[in-house]
């Protein structure tokens, strides 16, 4: 349909019979790619009875009634039966599952095994755990809160304050089940010219962020407005002094100011390279 | 292969122009169907040049007759001379892209935008500004800290302390935006007979998140073993009677115990149900 700007809109639903996070996660890197189109978002989770299923297929029919085109249907549904009674609604319907699990089936000469209704996404309980368990230590050893606990660490991240440290940690802990400290280095550290003690026994394991002096004092301003810690001619002697240190200890460090935390933590992974599996 | 046990073993490639991350939750989503083979993961992100696709084919092959079994390619990379590239590789390669673009150009009419290397699963700059907001408030209200600003929050989890409630609220605002706020219930409220007044003009807002006191004890004792905090039956007692302070609340709650972070979020999501698109 046309909105009355004459901008394509359409409703996407992200149906699931778990958590849906699956199927928003393939959609939402597809839709990516259609930048002038509105889309609005339905999500529909843990459809794991055939009245859930009856439901679903009402509301998306309701839907295109509505709007007056096809809503376009991402789905992660194991259940045939279910997949059916979606089919009726004559919107596009997008199978995630349907579609992979075949050729997997072949290439591994097995079937698969079924697992319906549970969290997609988890390999096993191991994984699980190991992750929750990042999370809680990265929370612990967030900005510099203790040098306790440090050889634990899988990576500490380094860089003046705000400068993206904090979110990445938690991302590298929640979703690759990454131990990630992270410490700040402040205005004390380059006035003394010393760097931080407590990091100089992990160099192996520390990784450096910094940030483009006007970013930084953006960031710092909407926390504490006209204060000098925001001010711009600090922010570029913090950052040049943190990447003078950083030099001289043989850190690597990525700048963080026009990419995400998705991207600042691949870029890490690679860097570390932990062992083993996922 | 078959590893020494017996059992059967893959090599699973992530190959993405950006960060790897949506190949891999997607991945990951399919191969939970196959508990039994053992998968060893390699990630390649940024694969945005001829000559890193090249290498990216020659670690393949190497693997392939390393293995001496077929490796399996979750692909995301957009270009089509980089997929024909990976196709040499004898490997099965099942590229996400290119399997449902085509029928989302056929249904809205258009051709995608050749987003390349830029973080899937962003629509736009405002949803990423938007997560990274919500972080910063949900750690900046984590765990009581404070109760200042609670009126900015979309929910405001409560319940004992070592329920879930910390990684469920990062959850929430990593991964849907969500600004998160979480509050414990402490045996100081049970003793008292009242309820937090700081959560009582936010009643609306307030989701409960309860635990099977085994599970509880068990986590404690991770903490302070051998504590009255861990202790079985003070558990049961700090349950029954956050429980029954959430009931004359007419808070919804549900239980932790075995769900996973994802499966609580996506719970919670659908009670709470914030207006707009994600």
């Amino acid at each position: 349909m046309a909105s009355s700007s004459g901008q394509i809109s359409r409703t996407i639903f992200y149906i699931s019979d778990g958590t849906g996070i699956t199927a928003e996660t393939l959609g939402l890197s597809l839709l990516t790619q259609f930048n002038d189109v509105r889309f609005n978002t339905v999500r529909l989770p843990f459809i794991d009875t055939l009245e859930k299923a009856c439901d679903c297929r009402d509301r998306i029919q309701r839907t295109f009634e509505q709007d007056g085109a096809r809503p376009i249907v991402f789905s992660t549904l194991v259940n045939e039966e279910f997949n059916r009674i979606l089919g009726q609604t004559g919107s596009l319907c997008l199978n995630f599952f349907d579609t992979f699990i075949a050729p997997i089936e072949t290439e591994l000469g097995i079937k698969r095994s079924e697992t319906v209704g549970r969290t997609h996404g988890e390999i096993n309980n191991a994984d699980y755990e190991r992750r929750i368990s990042a999370i809680n230590y990265t929370l612990s050893h967030d900005d510099g809160i203790t040098d306790l606990g440090l050889e634990e660490a899988d990576v500490i991240l380094v860089g003046v304050s705000r400068c993206g440290k904090t979110p990445t940690s938690i991302y590298l802990a929640m979703q690759f089940g990454i131990r990630a400290a992270n410490f700040p280095l402040i205005p004390e550290d380059f006035e003394n010219q010393c760097f931080p003690k407590a990091l100089s026994r992990h160099r192996e394991k520390l990784f450096g962020l910094t940030i483009q002096p006007a970013r930084l004092a953006q960031i710092r301003t909407e926390r504490r407005p006209n204060s000098r810690y925001a001010d711009l001619e600090n922010c570029r002697y913090e950052i040049r002094e943190a990447e003078r240190m950083m030099r001289q200890q043989g850190i690597h460090w990525l700048d963080s100011s026009l990419k995400s935390i998705e991207e600042i933590s691949a870029t890490i992974m690679q860097e570390i390279r932990p062992s083993g599996r996922k």
